[in-house]
């Protein structure tokens, strides 16, 4: 049996955190014949005044795992989910103002697409649905009991330009052998979080739907209107065009991997490669990550990569 | 060292094949400034005349697997990739008329789906993509020298009905505890495999692309249009649906693991479910595979499952 | 709604099985303070009269797999888990054996290990463990009512040569640029099943679980003894070694992909790489599929790869 | 095309960084006939003068990811992986040191473990490996020119108690239904990161392979030793005994989830289930995070998770 006396001399306790990962919670809303699902992800992370657990395995201040777990359920029955950040919002406020011991919650909600089936036969379009399979939709919502904050996003979105990419004009050093390039492939898979300048429960939340949409189509758009120079360039203009284009949205942090694609060398067997048959790599890649700011805003999305 | 000698007098060679697996090629077709997109993943497997290499090590009859590798790439530059089974089937006469030791060809090819991105700035939208992340398209050719078999398909294919789905009237034994049911969300992720009755060369093919794409459309819809009293019955539909309507498909087979949505219990907390909350769960699932044949065609898709 | 009696002219059903997948049981036997464990991956698959469930969605005989998946549960209190495959033959005994329209039961399993944290405190030995992480343990046990079929094998485990492997002697054709090489690093993951002579139950089963111990030590002397020109002569040596040594085994399929160790060229920096620093490529990879055979016995292990 | 100047008067570059992520390289030491293997997948991620390519795509101070892949590889014979550690110090002090616009650097590094193949025949033990497959070995080393820091660690590791776990005296609120437990199995997942208090090139550094056995030692034997009353206990006995028992080492950081292990109910069998089968959930999954400090020392790792 561990003597938690002799530990506390030499050891103290830092940040932590705990809650349940990973809830997965459908709900359907059916409107008549026409019914409509949301597909999430939740995972809940508390702290507050956790020593005593710690030192001593006391759970006098633990609201358990499986108490967040029933909490997701029934608050997607009690206030249904209007979309991912006012459902997180509801639950960090609940689990923050209900219990005295918990003076800080995060909720991370990832949200999976669904579209109607289109079937000729009576009924299925209105209750029949095919996942979309695309991006993954993200949030991240922290309250302390004071302000909030809300980091919005997406991951899995996959998008290749199949040229106006360049490369070229880069360092040299003794270990560069990389030739420099006019036109290539020029692909990533795009993880983006953006954070809501709203903070205040008292004034009006953005139209978070809307919002979303929106951040995503300018992310879209602003990769395939870019002419690259680099990946970094890229960066900063996706990130630059969802600041300049949604007001509600002071940062956004991009995480790109440079989904490399080879020009496989034919000439051994007689033929020319025009700029037509790419290897596919996989491992290892360019990782690009950065943090586009609205002007007088402040980086608050931590740099996990 | 081994002794090669010796294992022959109590073992003998079977069933063996070999090739480069999960070759990632991608094909790049310039239009002007619109360009299209084939983002393929080809496994290799030959078979034949193969005692030699096993029983002495001695590689005469080998092409090697980073020869068929090669071959892919060069494919795709010399035939272009029209769909995943003509590129399959170039692939495969090429081994086995080429290499008198090699008597089979298998071709295994993933195709990945991309779709333009609608951006409004210039050129963006003729050679900007997305990956669309639903299903992943399948294809297996198979070549023997004489006929060829070819059994395309899809896989990842996420689908819900939100109702329409009963369960009822089982066996019940010692260990059944399962309620009935007469309102269950049914989902499942769709694996399918349809083989084609096109094995001479002689005879017109298919055209494999709108193959495809409307045997996708059945399974789809005959999904949503089914009334299921059990998730054998949605298989047998769904099968049945491409067999009827596809003259060039005689067998489907399908894999459908049954992604349970188990209404949760929020009675504790004073809330009634009336078919709105449920726990998306992982493991375990049901699994139901079955063939739907023609009349009078006969099973040849592998049980591999 | 589908209308089950059109189909039916066109279509007939074929193969078709189902039953719960992946259900994970572990098992804890105390025999005082000193405990052991058990960890395993149950997947049931069942056939017999299932055509009504099929074109009618008619349940009547159908065995449901939410009851399959308590039988696992009761099962491994009732009979325990002596081994993989003696669990397995109390399953499939039972399903077949107790209702009328089940004529066939394939039980597969994954064994996990574990092996106990040396502690030097009180107890915690006998009761604490640490998962090994290397290879799964596999068994595939069908029962028709008459014989017995029993797989048992391997995967993950991943095996490296630093030398005594050699690639020369191969087939050159316009597409081959591969270099010969007379000191290569051969590695693999190696999948591997076995398939037991034991099919009678009036005869005395094998010894399950040190047939198992041997047949993994025999699989890994003979990669590590074979001086290999091919991985098809290694994967023979593998498979000979198991039949030559264990008079209970008559087949093995093995699965051999060769984890490409590519020689970095690093010329271009002035250095000498003399077989001392590789790059360890992900995809495409080398795919050796073979099965080794007693004198005299048939290959009936499926070709599923 | 992008309009670089546009931007930037509304945004600006916040945090950034790039390199290339996970480089799989594999270094043998040829000992005469005993070879010696380590195996790591390397990621770098450098920052500094990155503004112009972010906003203008001047590569002017970029050192291209593909050069610092070509770096790790040379590195690895020109000064030997003597351990993750030093492998990571040779690399950032490289990158900070030779390169004036990178003025960080951030190597990260995943180790896989390999153990000899005790074959009798000649030579094979020497030279022939199989993978350990139990935790993954981690470093993380960041340099900015003037102080180190270096975080090792460990993932994967799974351990289990199968007693000597309580659970009861928490919160109960109205989305409370778990029931008390005075005896239940606790599994976890380890990952583990621990700070090394060696900040100055100038002190002599950690003998890193010792530290890293004996903090993976006591954690191990923490956790079989700890009769727990919560995980969070549990936790932070583990991270004490590291600090206790290692000077070296001032933080760690643990991130354990609860491998939930639920006792069936078999009462509907018939059966009394006295602590012997469990269903093993995956999601969802309580998650346990935290720090464990040496008192006077500050929390630097970052809560990531």
């Amino acid at each position: 049996m561990t003597d938690a006396s002799r530990p506390a001399r030499v050891t103290r306790l830092g940040p932590n955190q705990y809650g349940k990962a990973e809830t997965r919670v459908v709900r359907i809303v059916r409107d008549g014949a026409t019914h409509r699902v949301k597909d999430l992800n939740v995972s809940v992370a508390l702290s507050g005044a956790m020593d005593d657990v710690h030192l001593s395995g006391s759970n006098a201040t633990v609201l358990t795992t499986d108490t967040t777990k029933n909490t997701v359920f029934a608050f997607a029955k009690r206030h249904g989910i209007a979309s991912t950040e006012q459902f997180g919002i509801h639950l960090a406020r609940h689990f923050v103002t209900s219990q005295p011991s918990i003076h800080r919650a995060r909720i991370r909600i990832e949200e999976y697409g669904w579209e109607r089936i289109a079937a000729p036969g009576a009924g299925g379009g209105e209750h029949s649905f095919v996942r979309t399979g695309q991006e993954t939709r993200t949030t991240e919502v922290a309250f302390d009991g004071g302000g909030w904050q809300v980091v919005s996003g997406l991951r899995d979105l996959v998008v290749m330009n199949s040229t106006d990419s360049e490369f070229w004009g880069f360092v040299k050093d003794p270990y560069t052998t990389l030739k420099e390039t006019h036109d290539r492939v020029l692909a990533t898979e795009v993880t983006a979080r953006w954070r809501f300048n709203w903070t205040d429960e008292g004034r009006p939340a953005p139209d978070w739907d809307e919002s979303y949409g929106q951040a995503r189509r300018h992310l879209l758009e602003a990769f395939a209107d870019t002419y690259s120079l680099s990946l970094q360039q890229t960066l900063f203009a996706m990130g630059s065009r969802v600041v300049e284009n949604r007001a509600e949205v002071d940062e956004v942090r991009l995480s790109l991997p440079n989904k490399h694609h080879f020009l496989v060398d034919l000439e051994p067997f007689g033929l020319k490669n025009d700029n037509e048959v790419y290897f596919a790599a996989d491992r290892p890649y360019g990782l690009i990550e950065g943090t586009v700011l609205r002007e007088g805003a402040e980086a608050r999305i931590p740099v996990t990569d």
